[in-house]
């Protein structure tokens, strides 16, 4: 379960009857219909060659929590049904656990009880959940003017150039983009390096950088809780997410103290900070600047070109071949579950800061 | 918080009475000290003149959950009371934020409410309790003989190549070097780097690396409380951390598939990975590969070369000079709590993790 | 939600598309089919006369966490539709708050954006999710072969006396008395008293019992997390219950200390109480004896005899009259309920203690 | 641990160094002092001879978590050292469970590890933490207005008639009363009764009561965290607590629907109920009435009486009696441990309602 204020819990298997997610302590009266769920979770799915052909469409039934076209303020339960499985490579790889993936640590834990068709409940599918639950969040968001984008930096070895700018022609660049990347320049090559990688039947790992605009100072509840520690929980849930950073991240483990400086400054009457090498938060906590998050994909490890297992009966080694429907960059398709995942978290904030507001004005009156 | 059936909170200011931690859920009997606990803070505190002045004498008081020498079962508080505080420093720029700290977003959360002298609840100060904590998780991993080591791999542009044992002498290795780097080829450099970086009035970032030994496989509750998922939340809350990766972690975004494979193979009678690139994890459980997870630290941010920022009073830029006891590098007194941490939701997991055990034998036998 | 290592969180509305139930931290291994959730079910479901007329067909489906007949160890998710639903009397009394009911809190906190229709998220029907969760937690229970009974103990003014037995021909005689009362003479009075209220137009208020039997001692967190504590929680939050008790609850308020007493004795090579007037549980935690806790619930608020209320946008006076369909006495459906959420904080608390288990065996070995 | 927003952990030992409270989630700004909590921790010490020979003498230190008179809104520590403590009789019982208490029980889940002398931590001791928190919970509430009492209904066989009324002057009745209750007339022959049982070395139950005044409508999150149910989980944890109702409570089961109607009236302006069975609460949610709630405590299990036990070591029958130094009727002290429990989850579910009113206006707007 992620969030205090708003709760949300996914569920579900790849190969199952379907995925969903549970959402609770979403205000009532919020308007949400499933046309608009629909379309938010079209965003995992960007168009063919680049990704998975596996055709999910994901109608999502709303079967609580929605009353006349608005939110209810009781527990919300949105589940999406799967179709179009083909799990027959899954009886076949049953006892060679895919390198990379849950199979063998499932087995082990669930003592081989777990649904182990394309992943159960450890597979990216169970995403959609979390895009359903980002699409009430961003809406609880948008009534106090905060919007957030995801996008794709970087493609194995091709990062792009992106300026994230706070409108819709930002976000409509996003998604109309099949690598989610709105800097045309970049994007051409990043199919080319996609395109290259398919036909080798090889996969490429990807960074996801996410970016929220207008928030208020203070979100985020430190010393344990902070905004950056209950992002980075979410984002690493993410299958094949395997880093986090915030503002330049990393990047600052390498620099000096007089370079990774972000002065205060007054400018047009708000006081900001000059730089933002710091992504936008200060202690755990946004300080007026826009966050700046970003997130660290592996290549896809199920691909075309066989790799090394063992036969878990036999313990012999083996060569296992992908068959299954995959994509051959996850990141892009992450795009829409980081967007979502970052809305959630700030939504759940954003209540908890909201809380204290009314306590401010009585103390000071 | 931190923890579900092991639950870890911290508390205390900087310049206020002390700092410490109240533990809930660790099991009975396990045997504790205030030696013992005052040696593992000192952990925290490397020789000068690599580190801050302060001359913190942390002597932890067990003040509930231990009897006779062993935990009770009960609630565990340790608290730590706070020696050789100069507060001037503080008064002087109540009303200049620091950049890099969370003076500013501090002020606006709480209303001018916080203690503002040193970061107050915010400081890196309260991470002794996390030490604390840390020191009775170790205890409880040790009988199950899972042993968690922490080590600087980076300081500013210089790399250290460390490669981790499982031994005591490893151990040694690490605390016995004043910039907590076991290899001491790179320890020379990183030492050199940091005295020019102190004589010129500057900081460094740096990267401290966590493995764990002899995990068994499973641990990790996906799809939300993955193992990685929560060590993410834990390692990010560390004042200072601004990322966090797990195995080759960013590295693998710009790799090809077919390059990040960690095959399975069956060596010596067991199950394992010929590499471990994911860092021991599949899926947010471990795979019985030690964990391996890397936490980027910014600079300090206080230095005494004078950076720039506004008087909140006049909204005027001026200039500030750090005064206050910081150290350059604060990755370098990270490695101890990194260690902790890691320590902390490996313990929490772990008995998640135990509770099935017993089903598991009822539902073969 | 409820629970800590086991977690179960209900969902949707009586009038709306279904109801049902998220189940978090189950183990894997257990066998459940959709039949036995059905069967479970329907013991909500009384004969008539003596209840609702609804005609609630429960069936339940299973759309995550069960394959082959078996828990995978992920989220389980509950789903149980709803039929048979007639919302005229809910649009008629939309503006005239039910005495008794949450119409009118629910309209003012959720600003009047509620499913209003037969109590929306408040109403009993969404305990069907409950008894689907007991149905998994009692399979889990009876691995340790715990098991648990409640019955019906009062209705009105007339008080059954039960003596219960660990056996499955007293569940046997519990769910073929129409009135949930498994003391063949007292039903008769019961079943009398129920007709008359019937006839009245009128409800009657009553008392449900649960035991468990067979509990290890230690079952309970205290200080704050008791077993009662979290049972007191659960049992509360079923739609019509105002009071629970544990052991001889009130009635011990009325007594001396010298007659309140349970004496330790050893018999049959066994620790035990003589008696047991505090129902199995000392500071919180079970004592060896078997848990009795009592659940008091009122009488159905809705009846067919004209009660006062208001309507709320003229401010005037009016008389309702009950014509959804009602049971004349919640309590007989709550039987089922109340064993269900015992059975879950039983589970809950089961895998909590069996996780200190093997810390136990390795500190005294 | 209690409560979501506002969330209180209580720890320590009845004979070890101290016993405390970690309150994490209050809002910054709010004036408190240690001459005010200590004020309020002597509300739990009635004047001899009614209550325990004890003299604790409650000297409360914020360790952290307040500055300059002010909650600082970070986490905040109460400590409250232990005096005068005679473990004497308890090294004598170790082997001899006393009846009633917690003593076996604790010594088989905590592998006899914990703390037996008064009970470790399952004292009612600790208590006095939950009565430092509900001191800052109380401050709060009341910049809301929000006002809580309780006070003793019952001793033994006699009943109290106590009219409760919001004022300065009923609270003042209550804390000047040996018997915490208000009504004079009641006071004296509940005097009499305790002195009697004193002079038998016998103990009696007793019930409180408590009244919270002000409540807006809709504090409560059905259809799982209802206030009802927090209440309860609160309540019952309270050493000696043994069952708790609402309104009318166990008599409702006892009643006709006709019996138990509050209808809905429109009085002097405002929605009101005619009478107020329920206790001011509908579904889990406050209904604009006063919130009502009894807790039933046993009688003092420690008596001077010899009460039958068993030697753990022998399995032998003996005889205990009770040397300690106890309360006759636990009841007493335990009014103010109720009012502050109260206190603390109106202030937990006032700042969940709090959240949401922000959005409300944006979505009304």
């Amino acid at each position: 379960m992620i969030g205090r204020m708003l709760r949300v819990s996914i569920f579900g298997e790849s190969h199952g009857r379907g995925v969903g997610v549970l959402i609770e302590g979403f205000p009532p009266g919020i308007p949400i219909d499933e046309e608009y769920l629909a379309r938010e979770l079209a965003k995992r799915r960007p168009g063919a060659p680049l990704t998975s052909p596996r055709r999910e469409e994901d109608k999502p039934e709303i079967l609580a929590g929605v009353f006349n076209g608005r939110t209810t303020g009781g527990p919300i339960l949105v589940f999406i049904r799967n179709k179009d499985v083909d799990s027959s490579f899954y009886e076949e790889v049953k006892m060679k656990p895919r390198p990379g993936h849950a199979d063998y640590p499932a087995m082990v834990k669930y003592w081989g009880f777990n649904d182990y068709r394309g992943g159960g409940h450890n597979s990216g599918r169970l995403t959609a959940g979390v895009v359903a639950a980002g699409a009430f969040a961003k809406r609880l968001l948008s009534l106090f003017d905060i919007r957030v984008y995801a996008y794709i930096v970087r493609i194995g070895d091709v990062e792009a150039q992106v300026e994230p700018v706070d409108s819709d022609e930002f976000r409509e660049r996003i998604y109309s983009s099949p690598v989610r990347c709105p800097d045309p320049t970049s994007e051409k090559v990043l199919v080319a390096r996609l395109r290259e990688a398919l036909s080798d039947g090889d996969s490429l790992g990807g960074i996801v950088e996410a970016v929220a605009f207008n928030l208020p100072v203070g979100l985020g509840d430190p010393p344990m809780d902070g905004l950056d520690s209950d992002l980075a929980k979410a984002l690493i849930s993410i299958p094949g997410a395997k880093g986090v950073e915030f503002g330049l991240g990393f990047r600052l483990a390498s620099m000096k103290g007089s370079e990774a400086v972000d002065p205060w400054v007054y400018r047009d009457g708000m006081i900001m900070t000059e730089s933002n090498k710091m992504g936008g938060l200060n202690g755990g906590m946004t300080n007026g600047m826009p966050l700046v998050v970003r997130v660290a994909f592996k290549p896809t490890s199920t691909i075309r070109k066989p790799v090394k297992t063992i036969n878990l009966e036999t313990m012999e080694e083996t060569m296992l071949r992908g068959k299954g429907r995959h994509d051959p960059c996850i990141a892009i398709r992450a795009v829409a579950v980081v967007e979502a995942y970052v809305a959630i978290v700030l939504a759940d904030h954003l209540l908890r800061w909201l809380a204290w507001q009314p306590v401010k004005s009585r103390i000071s009156g």
